[in-house]
Formats: structure tokens, sequence, C-alpha cells
């Protein structure tokens, strides 16, 4: 047993009086299913043994289910008002705080990753709930526009014409492995597909389905509570096998989809998904390493500390992060050697961190067997084997190579998942230029410099901003704001839209589409549209931003 | 001849002092190619004649010249002052009233659409380029964002977060038959990519390759005036063959596709770019058939006037829009007998409208046949057989079915391109609600209906938004306006990507994505994101829309 301690997260979460008991079922809407043969067990990562009960495999006959029922909700679900919209995603957030200590152990049993990493994921699933809620009552993400009719006009009258982003339709969302609650069942593609007026249908990660469940059910709490939200807003179905999801993204009532994991799974959801009568858009986020550059001047008067936060970065979560630093880009100077030494160390003395699940870790050993086979790249450091369950241990690792291995061993530019960077070292500003030219996407990539020294590398800055969808000066990738500003995404692989968000408010815009409503009487038009402006939101009047009434 | 008024189009144009050789070049950037050996030629559509020259239709070698070039173009042309993009905007709309009657002669001479025609579309592609730089000159479209930083934040400290818009890199254009000007070489997709920074190579439609020329010789005079302005920044091919388009939206350095035409054009380039390595974005407006439902009382009440305004949009330009209500539903009652029998005389009064060219008429004609051969259809009304041309003629055409067979017929839900409209007789409310609720996307719908009707059938109008961009009350759906507020778009299989408008200021936005910038001094900081905000544009400023310095 996970055992937690008490009073954690005592800001949201309230005591259980039951204990809550789990089914294993899929959930069509409000009512339970386990119509099917095929089951999935949640398996403790630090041990090995599996964990009760066992959940039902959704068969294809309940994922059409879900998706048909999303498809009638959605009519009701996206003409309701903001306000029971965002009193809907409150309710949501408070129903999973209720969950307590028993949402935080069975996570922590089915993941391994510590309870307070996990308390601190839970904070930001139900701030992303709430900073949603706040989006919608507040209103102008839907872009108002309006054009006043200019009937005089010559030769043509000019008719009113008003545009405002309405909800795409029913969105299927894959819950991540990594982010059992801010990227799973209630996490940011949910809530950004809910706060936008599109009904979900989650299919859960086979690597967290009791804590699937669990958030399912806090989800289904609040429909159910929330006057108005109608049966089928929202539903989650099981599936180990391929076959639940290619149901699910190729159900013509899905409009959109939502998916964090790796390039081969989430590109196999978008060629599925482009290959339908009626394609939809697929926003996968698949990845990346993530370059971190040191230029010289750096290295030389901060080397130690950047190395100590590079260390932390690359092994925080069992370096189970998107945004992990997978290479580290260094010069081939004196500096750079004591760098590399001092990073080699911190990592070797790191405990072997455990991963979600047996699969990933393999497949992280595996991936650094290979970089390590290729000729040029060498394993300079490897943490001990200390870990509790082999199956599930990933010990940090350093290899090294030069930018010529880099640029012409094309399988080093791929992701290697886990608590590990490949430095590459470069030999002159010209080879760092080109190895800068010739990354694929990214979603970050990170420069540390003096301030000199950034100036004069622009035009290395200038490169990285058209690789990565994030850039970051003098710091680290992991860490992800929940915020306005933030992109979380980047050309492909890293996503398959590079356009797309799937942190941050710009996240909603991923599930809307404008609308034309020309020659509308008031009566017909929807409150953000009406001369008065009821909502007071920010619209483009005649061109002009404004939040006046006309 | 086409014979050309004098003084036409007086407020932009200027006498050309020469006059102008077509060469039937290919364009790589400033450099004139013409290494194939297939050619092409215009042809004049009233008579059947060929125009002179022959164009060459481009190489793979060419096409692909032009890629590259233009993506060693976009660094240089992406980092550009926005004040430059705009005078090289209002430079390339500057050039083309230069251009003169000799322009609208081609034009006219190319795709027989009548100088007035011609004239309005002119004033429309000008406008729609200055309308385009004082977007760029405003600068608010970069959606920029500044989340600030918060050092004593618990448990960590917030970083700096900036974020804002950045082009997606170059861009394919297909010219469009029917829009010789607006929706071709320098039209909405061309001037919309170029303002969001993105260099363009175009493939020029075989309808008006003439055309084509004066208007790429136009962007190439500005783009070598503007002072800045990178060689490569646009390119212009020709090409009949399926391999031209193919090779361009294949081509690694091509990051998204603006495409005007047919559904089975534009869903084999969606697929081809799918199928790339790194799949890129497809803008393609590929048609609908429009639907505009007339009520009961309405038609009661002004059934004559609205026959009238109907037979008016059908027959416009030949029925060459994609916006051409192609079908029209009326319920069972004498008040509609009566008005198809208007609607029909009117078209069958009409003279034929001769097409730009003899495959598209050819269509037109035997998808009138097909149509009429379905069980239920029935051809009430058809114009007289009087074009100059017969391989070019499309005579205006009324047929008439019940929903019935609309429901069971689906070949009659597709595009039926030319002046002709298909009117669905419903025999009860449920009925005419069932045939909305079965409708697929379309660039916009109709509803004509008295004030309370339009009350009444609120849960239609409902319906309609969901299925089209654009619904539009008491009007006719022909006559896009180019306006902020403008969408034209729609659900699958009116456009490939139902989130993109082709018209009005937010196309714009189909050719950028966000970049994140975290922890950056100022000094490498773009104006848009500084403190202080030289460009006092509109920024939300943690959560809160301003135009104030920090």
């Amino acid at each position: 047993m996970h055992m937690i301690a008490t009073g954690i997260g005592s800001a949201y979460t309230v005591a259980m009086q039951q204990p809550v008991v789990l089914t294993g079922a899929n959930f069509i809407g409000a009512s339970s299913s386990t119509r099917g043969s095929a089951t999935i067990q949640g398996i403790d990562p630090a041990s090995g043994a599996p964990l009760a009960p066992a959940f039902f495999e959704a068969t294809a006959d309940e994922t059409a289910r879900a998706c048909t029922l999303a498809a009638e909700a959605f009519g009701i679900y996206s003409a309701l008002l903001p306000a029971t919209r965002s009193s809907f995603l409150r309710s949501i957030a408070d129903r999973i705080s209720e969950l307590g200590d028993t949402l935080l152990e069975r996570a922590n049993a089915e993941t391994a990753l510590p309870v307070a990493r996990l308390q601190g994921e839970r904070a930001r699933t139900i701030a992303q709930l709430r900073m949603f809620a706040g989006l919608v009552d507040e209103g102008s993400w839907v872009d108002a526009r309006i054009d006043r009719a200019m009937p005089d006009r010559e030769p043509i009258p000019r008719p009113d014409i008003r545009r405002m982003l309405v909800p795409l339709g029913p969105v299927a969302v894959f819950g991540a492995s990594n982010f059992p609650l801010a990227f799973s069942v209630a996490g940011g593609d949910t809530v950004s597909a809910l706060a936008a007026g599109c009904p979900v249908v989650v299919k859960a990660h086979p690597a967290h389905p009791g804590t699937s469940e669990l958030v399912a059910r806090a989800i289904l709490d609040a429909a159910g509570s929330t006057p108005g939200i109608p049966d089928g807003v929202f539903s989650m179905v099981h599936g180990a096998s391929v076959a639940v999801g290619q149901a699910l993204v190729t159900h013509p009532a899905i409009k959109a989809v939502g998916f964090t994991g790796s390039l081969v799974a989430g590109r196999a959801l978008f060629d599925a998904a482009a290959e339908r009568a009626e394609p939809i858009p697929v926003y996968a986020e698949m990845g990346s390493s993530n370059p971190v550059f040191i230029l010289p001047e750096a290295l030389a008067t901060r080397g130690g500390e950047i190395a100590k936060g590079l260390a932390a970065s690359i092994t925080l979560g069992a370096g189970q992060f998107c945004t992990n630093p997978g290479v580290t880009i260094v010069d081939g100077s004196a500096d750079s050697n004591r760098f590399l030494e001092a990073l080699g160390n911190l990592l070797e003395a790191t405990s072997a961190g455990t991963m979600v699940a047996a699969h990933i870790a393999a497949a992280y050993s595996q991936g650094l067997d290979e970089f390590a086979s290729i000729r040029g790249v060498t394993m300079a450091s490897v943490a001990a084997d200390d870990a509790p369950n082999r199956a599930t241990a990933a010990r940090a690792a350093l290899l090294v190579t030069d930018s010529a291995t880099y640029l012409a061993s094309p399988p080093l530019a791929r992701e290697l998942y886990g608590p590990a960077t490949l430095a590459v070292r470069t030999g002159s500003r010209e080879q760092l230029m080109d190895l800068a030219r010739g990354l694929h996407g990214h979603l970050t990539a990170t420069v540390h410099g003096t301030e000199s020294e950034l100036v004069e590398y622009a035009d290395l800055v200038a490169i990285l901003e058209r690789k990565a969808g994030r850039v970051v000066i003098n710091g680290f990738p992991t860490g992800v704001e929940v915020a306005p500003a933030m992109h979380h995404g980047g050309p492909y692989p890293a996503t398959s839209d590079a356009r797309a968000t799937s942190v941050g408010t710009a996240a909603i815009l991923r599930f809307a589409r404008p609308v034309c409503l020309q020659g509308f009487p008031s009566a017909l038009l929807p409150e953000e549209l009406r001369d008065e402006n009821p909502r007071g939101i920010w619209r483009t009047v005649d061109g002009v931003l404004s939040k006046d009434e006309l």
C-alpha cells in the first residue's frame, strides 16, 4: 500500500465520508456499461503487482453509443448560457477536490508518481478548470466581430454581418500516461473542449484506469448536479487495444481529437482522422527532445549552476515530461568538459526513477542502448540500478556525441522518452548554427547565455523561434505555466498541428469555428452579438475593438 | 476582340504607356523560366479560339526551385518590419491598378466574364490588398499575450512568458477559375499569406494564364521596387496537369496550402498534404449548394420578390459562384406552386451564360442531366440555347423534387456548379426539419421568413448555424463582403477546415502559429512584445486586454 500523509492538499480536499468502490465500468453518459469480455488491470509500477478491480475494455457498440449520445447532447449543451457551462466546470473542480486522498492514493498506486507531485498536479487540474470557467464567464474568447449595415453604400448596400466562434461538436480525448490528472480524464483537452461547448468522449489511459474512473465519476456527478447539463456531455471508455481509439476517431459524430502521447500513436490517429469521409482536426501533442543550447560564456561563468538545473530538469518525474531536455548543445572547450563531467556526476548520483509502466521503461532502456550503439556516441554516465522494480526502472543517463554525428544520424533526432540527455559538442559557431538549422520541430528550445552573448547569438534565437513552440532563455523547459501567454505546441513532429496549444487559455480555440450571421433580427442573435452587448465582452465593431453597446 | 470602354476604373487605373507582351514563362522569384516542353493556352470561352501566347507548364525542377527559393526568402521576409510588408502590399495594389485596361481586356478574353464584373473584381482585389496592409500596420492581429514574472510566487516562481503569432512558412496558392483576380494570383489567399509574413508560390489556373502572368509581374515589380523584399517571396508556376499541383503541395518547403475549386481536386490536395512526412494544413474551399429555405408566410407575402432575387442570385456570373443557391426549400402549398412558376419563368427568360471553360460547362450540363434522371426529380424550366459558343454555354435551370427523394438520393446533395437550383418541396414542418438535419456542411444557408415566422423557426436557424459557415436571413448567399466579420468557410465538404475563412481579415490567421518567448531580455523581444508597446497594439497582459505600456 502507498501511505498518504494526513492533511495533504487541505486547501482543496474535503475528507470522503465513505470509501469509493471502483466498478471497472465504461461510462456511456451517466450509465455504466460492462458489455465486453476483454479487461485491463492497473499495475503498481513500484512492485509490478496488479491492482483490483479489472476494467472492461469498451466494445465497438459501447464506443459508438458514447459518440452518438455526445452528438445528441451537443445541440443542448452548445446552446446553454455560458454561466451554466462555467458552473459545470467549477462543479467538476469541486468534485475532484472532494475525492481527497482517495484520488491521490489510487493515482500514486497506479503511476508511482510521488504524492507531492500528484498534489501539485491535482492543484493544476483544479486551477485549470477554474481558469476556463473564468474564461467562459468573461466571454470575449468568442472573438465577436460586427460589421454594421451600410444601406446607402454604392454600388450595392452592405448587409449587417456578425461573427463569433461556436463549438465544433463532440471531441474525443485520449488520456496521457504521464499526467494522470492534468492531461487525462479532466485534463486540459477535456476542460478546454467542455468550455468551448463541446461534449467529450474520453479514452482512459490503460496505465491508470482506476484514477480515470474516479475522475470520470466526479465529472458525471458534476453533470448530474448542474441543472441543464444533458446526459452524454461526458462519456469515458476503457481500451488497451488500438481498436478502441480507432473506433472513437473514425466515428462520424466525433468532430475533433485531443491526444498526448507518442509520435507513432499520435500519427496513427492523425492518419485515421485524415482518411475519414469527413476529415477532422487532430491535436496530437507527440513530444520532442527540446534542445538546450549552452553558449560559451554562460558555460564559463555559471556552468556548475546550469548543470544542477539541467540535471534536475532531466530527472524530474523520471524524465516523463514532453518538455524533458533530451539534447544539450555545448562547444568543445575545456569549460564544456568540466560542465559535462559535473552533469554526468549529478545524473550518476540520482536514484533510478520508476516509470508509470513497464513497456515505457523498456522503450527507454532500449532507446538508450540504440543511441549508445551509434558510432560516435558514447554513454558517459549512467545512474545506479537501485530501483525497487527493475521492470519499471529508469536510470538517468548522459550520452555524448559531436555535431557531425548528430546531423548524420537521423535516429538521434527522435525523442528518447526518459531521464537522459544527449550532449552534442560543436566545433565552431558555424557547426552550432548548422545544427540549429537542421533541427525538426520541437515543443521547446532553450538558450543559456550571458547578456552580451544572447545579442551576439540573436540569429540562433531567430532560428529556434521557427523550430519550436516555446523558446526559453536562461531557464529549463520543464514546468509549463497554465496561463494566457503559454504556447504548448510546436512544429511537426512535436505536434500534428503547430497552430494549436494544449496548455493555457488559447487551448479553447482548438474546439471552435467561426459562424457568420447575416441580416439577423436581434431576437435571433446570441447575446454576444446583440447591439446592447449584454455580456459586456470585447468585440471588433467595424474593425475597432470595443466593449461599447451599439 | 473584346472592346473595353474608355475611362473604366478611372479611380484606380493609370493608362499604360506601352503594350504588355506576355511571355508564357514561369516566374521563379524574379527570374523567368521556360524549361518545360508542355504548354497551355488560354482560350476565349465566347468563341473557343485559342489566345496567344503558349504558356510553359512548369517542370518538376522549376516547381522545386520556386519552393526552395521561397524557403530561403522566408527568414528575411518574416523578419521585416510590418511597415515594409504593408508597403509591399500597397505597391502590389498600385501595380495592378497601373495595368489598367490591359488586365481587364485579357481577363475578359480568357474568361468571358463581363468587363463591368471584372472592374468590380479588380476593385475588390485592390481593396483587399489595402485592407490587409492596414491590418499589418495596425498590428493587433498577432494576438500578443504577456504574463509577467512573479518571482515570489509559491511554491515556484512564475517566469515571464510572452506569446504572439508568427508566420508558418512558404504557402502554396492555387488560383481559382471563377475569380481570375480576387481569388487568383493576387487574391485573398496570396494577400493574407503575404500579410502574415509567408512567401507564396502560386499555381496559376490554366483557364486564365495570361491574366495570371500580368498579375504575377505586377507582384514581382512591387517586390523589386520595395526596399528589403527578398527575391523568392513570390513565384508563379503554370500547370494544367495534376503533377504540378502535387509537386507543390508535397514539397518539404511548403508549410500550408490555399485552394479554391472542386471537391475532387481539393480533397486530392488535402490527402497529399496529410500523407506527407510532415503533414501541413490545407485550406481548400470546395464549394457547396447553399440551401435557401423559404418559409410559408414569406412565400405568401413576398414570393414574387424572392423569386426575382433568387433568379438573379442563381444566374449571376453564369452560376460560377461557390455561394450559388443550388437548393431551394419550399413547402407544398399553392403559394409555393406560384413561386416556383415565377422562378421558372424568370430562369427560362435568361440568356445562356458563358462559363469560363468548356470542361466546366460540360460538367454542368452533365450534372443537370444526372439530377433530372433521378426518379422523383423533374426539370421544370430551362433557359434557351442562345449562347455564342455551345461548348461553354450554361443554360439556367429549375429542377423540382420532394424532400423524401432528396434525402434518399445522395447524388442530389452534391454541388451542381452552374446557374441552376433544385427546388425541394417539403410536406410538413417535420419534413423541413429532417431535411435541415440531414444536410452536410455548406458555405452558406439562407432563410426567408416574416418576423414572427423566424422566431417560430428558431430551431431551424440553430440547425443551420451548425451546418454552414454563414447563415443569411432574408437575403441571398452570393455577394461575400470583404470585412472583419465575414466568414467564408464552413463544415466539410464545403471546406477542408471549418475553422478557416478565405475572405475577410481573419483569413490571415490561417498562415500563422503562436510562439511563446520565456524569460527573454528586452533586446531580443520583437516590438510587439516589449514592455513599452512601441507599436501601440492591443495585447492581453496578465489576462486583461490593453494598449498600455508595462
